[in-house]
């Protein structure tokens, strides 16, 4: 991260000395607003400015007045706070954590890293990566500190090699969001609901020193709001999420990804913050890298009930096509994997044909989510394998051996179908009644964004330097986690990030 | 291309209408040189400017001529015209060409556009493929008009499903750069070297009306050159091709890309001015995908001689990993199936063996290339079998009977390890004299770049509609190919949408 670029001369440097700083013509965005700071009318002013209240937003602001920054303000464009932090599933990944000592479970913040690294195909950033894992525990003290509760064991999601994962109690990232939310309050950060960030403000120099916000904004109507100008003293960090909701930016990715595609995020994670930093001078990396959640059904809108159902009970369950009645996959293999080979369920005439995944009662009904998915009809038990084969169309017997083939590797501890790990497996047999669900993938996460350092600073593609006050952390950053994130490990990277871009403002 | 995004509105009209253009805070880049067009001091004014003298820039230039244009120059940052198209082997694939009907080859825009699509890997511009075949053999006569020479016959190159491919005499793209740079100034096109893009100039209403150029540039030393103000009346074509040899940014991308992984670009490939668009509003595209040439060497610098002789010669060589012995990849496949099968060629301790290929001595002798290739010592001539295994230290034995086996696909036309198509191979049986080469992937391409529609417009991240007077071309442009682009492809391509973006600002 941040390495000199020998090809990319400092032209802001060059340009200086050329005494051409300051002439109307000049059009790299640092230059533009070269008046900014002796013309501008401030509305307001404030130590730091954060645009966005997911995790990355609210981390940092607790971290910068835990740091002793008195005026701490934080903009959302929405009529509520969290962004797609609160559709989040909860699943917080901490290598070395308390629970792990309890469970016995041996792990590092290197052994998580090389997971990450496996599932980013080769591109992710092992600095970043590093740098996240190895401050995971301090975000989760930050979340339990502000009251988040966590259910007392740990999951192994897919790509993962061990059991690492917490979940809260809610299931949910509101589980997090809303303690930090009050946490936020209790430490007197300002906090403002309908306020839309427009664009940065920079000095003469190309520094950030402020940020243009549309007050009174409604999304997805016509008011825009009232423009005002906010100072930020020490710096501005943009943590406004990742763009899945953009239907032109991510076909422009990837053209299968249609407005018909659905997706777990809310409306509002359309990307118009992170569009606005490669105006200014941010490096985008990876914005192809668009990941689809093989763990959601076709059969309910948004992140809905059957995600964490199938995220918890994959490690126990088996995934069937039910053209064959066999298993098509690792059913904890990375997401990526899982969703390529979902999406690959197909009739004859190339039609999504959603694959089952076939759970015991006795082992779903561990989880809460379980009574949700049959209340609300995206999830049905029954008693016999027939009968579950005459409601999916699948034929029997191969559907019979299947299930006792798996039970067989239940056994042995080895998964000689598709190498899943059968640690969380053990003792846990498909037997009747069942519960199933259906799965097809949704847009869920973009690991593409505007490239920062270890510091959550910005890198300008003109110097390859820091954009001097301008600070980014969460999904609106890209190359942390390369071609295809774990589970559970978006939350350290929010927390982990913003946490880091408040010490790095407090300390400039 | 160019869809409405109904996530992103129209921000300009919208400040427009509350007044705030012409603010100084105003940081959006289209509207911020906002007192341009009356305080700019013009020093030159143009009725089309080019910046780029590549296939695209140069196309672009003898079209608007062609169709009218008084005033048409060209800037290029370098002390010669061509940029990287003159390091490009010269290979134009077109459908339905005259070469093809001689050989009775049946194709179609049509076919070459999902041969396009298959290496694209479901994320290529259908749109923009199929545009750019429709209008391959207009951009081929624009060549043979102003003196090209190809050779008579046409090559079936790797993930091509029908021999299309016209290769010039000199199997260099400086056959087609130098009769089109002759062609210019006998047109009247100003033409200027050591001129360096610098920036785009905006006017009030965010159109495109000029660029900053640093005359008097040198290349790699301290002399940026003195900016000038250049307007121009009907666009600015960016086609300053892609950004293989800026280290900092393709490593951003794929952090194994470092500064030790050669390239077949000259080092003037730096990508500057595609970061340029992208302060501009544009979108960037595809950025991750950076392709490499399974058909270098590391015997040699850049793209030298070896990457045409392979080029050639694979439809009826083999290449062998030198460890077993065997083929390990159909030698014809697309690029990036191709490069990824070479990088896993690797000891024991995962260090590189770059595999060899293999060729009968009287058919390599075919082409021109093959001289070349044994007089600078990156290719080997053997008498025996047994020679070129100990040479290689590849087991005896089994190269024997791999070469055996093969010869059985050559005569039944059937490949029954890789699937290769073998009409390129009938009755070239692999005999000896053999003449062989190493091969190991070089960075040669970027996909990714800024998205443009079919008209060469380039699109704004603002309103998803075109910017007014910007146009971009070539490999600057991103999207069109997807994951991999297909050998021969590139040609077209950039000569195609440089035509385009001329009959666009001249129909403005």
């Amino acid at each position: 991260m941040g390495k000199t670029n020998e090809y990319q001369p400092d032209r802001r440097k060059f340009l200086a000395g050329m005494g051409m700083v300051g002439a109307a013509t000049i059009a790299a965005p640092a230059l533009k607003a070269v008046a900014a700071e002796s013309s501008t009318v401030w509305a307001e002013e404030h130590e730091i400015v954060i645009i966005g209240s997911g995790f990355a937003g609210l981390a940092a602001a607790i971290e910068a007045r835990n740091l002793g920054a008195k005026d701490v303000v934080v903009y959302d464009k929405m009529p509520y706070f969290g962004g797609n932090s609160t559709y989040n599933g909860g699943l917080f990944a901490v290598p070395a954590s308390p629970l792990q000592k309890k469970e016995g479970v041996q792990d590092s913040p290197e052994t998580m890293t090389a997971d990450q690294l496996k599932a980013g195909r080769g591109v992710a950033d092992k600095d970043l990566l590093l740098h996240v894992a190895k401050h995971a525990e301090e975000a989760l003290r930050m979340t339990l500190d502000a009251g988040s509760e966590y259910f007392p064991y740990l999951q192994q999601l897919g790509g993962h090699s061990v059991p690492r994962t917490y979940q809260t109690t809610s299931a949910s990232g509101a589980g997090i969001v809303q303690p930090l939310v009050q946490q936020c309050k209790k430490l007197g950060v300002q906090m403002v609901t309908r306020a839309k960030f427009d664009h940065l403000i920079h000095d003469e120099e190309g520094r950030v020193i402020g940020v243009q916000i549309l007050k009174g904004h409604y999304f997805g109507r016509d008011t825009e709001g009232s423009p005002v100008n906010i100072k930020a003293k020490r710096g501005v960090l943009i943590a406004t999420g990742g763009f899945a909701r953009n239907v032109g930016l991510r076909q422009a990715q990837d053209p299968t990804l249609t407005a018909e595609v659905p997706s777990t995020n809310p409306p509002s994670a359309t990307g118009e913050a992170l569009l606005e930093l490669f105006k200014a001078g941010a490096i985008p990396v990876h914005m192809a890298y668009i990941q689809t959640g093989p763990w959601a059904s076709p059969d309910e809108d948004g992140f809905g009930y059957v995600s964490n159902y199938s995220i918890y009970n994959f490690a126990h369950s088996i995934s069937v096509f039910t053209r064959t009645g066999k298993r098509f996959m690792n059913e904890i293999a990375d997401r990526k994997t899982r969703s390529d080979a979902q999406l690959a369920c197909r009739d004859d005439a190339g039609n999504p044909l959603p694959p089952i995944t076939i759970t015991s009662y006795k082992h779903a009904k561990e989880h809460p989510t379980m009574k949700k998915v049959l209340k609300y009809g995206v999830g049905w038990k029954f008693d016999t394998v027939e009968e579950l084969a005459a409601h999916f169309k699948v034929p029997i017997e191969p559907l019979k051996a299947q299930i006792e083939e798996y039970n067989g590797y239940v056994k042995s501890g080895v998964d000689e179908q598709f190498g899943k790990p059968m640690e969380k497996a053990k003792g846990k047999y498909i037997e009747a009644p069942f519960v199933v669900i259906r799965n097809w993938p949704k847009v869920h996460y973009c690991q593409g964004g505007a490239k920062v350092d270890v510091l959550a600073r910005v890198i300008s593609s003109d110097n390859w330097k820091p954009i001097p006050g301008l600070y980014a952390a969460g999904e609106v950053t890209g190359g942390m986690h390369g071609v295809s994130r774990l589970g559970s490990c978006s939350i350290p990277d929010c927390m982990v990030m913003g946490m880091t871009a408040a010490r790095s403002m407090m300390k400039a």
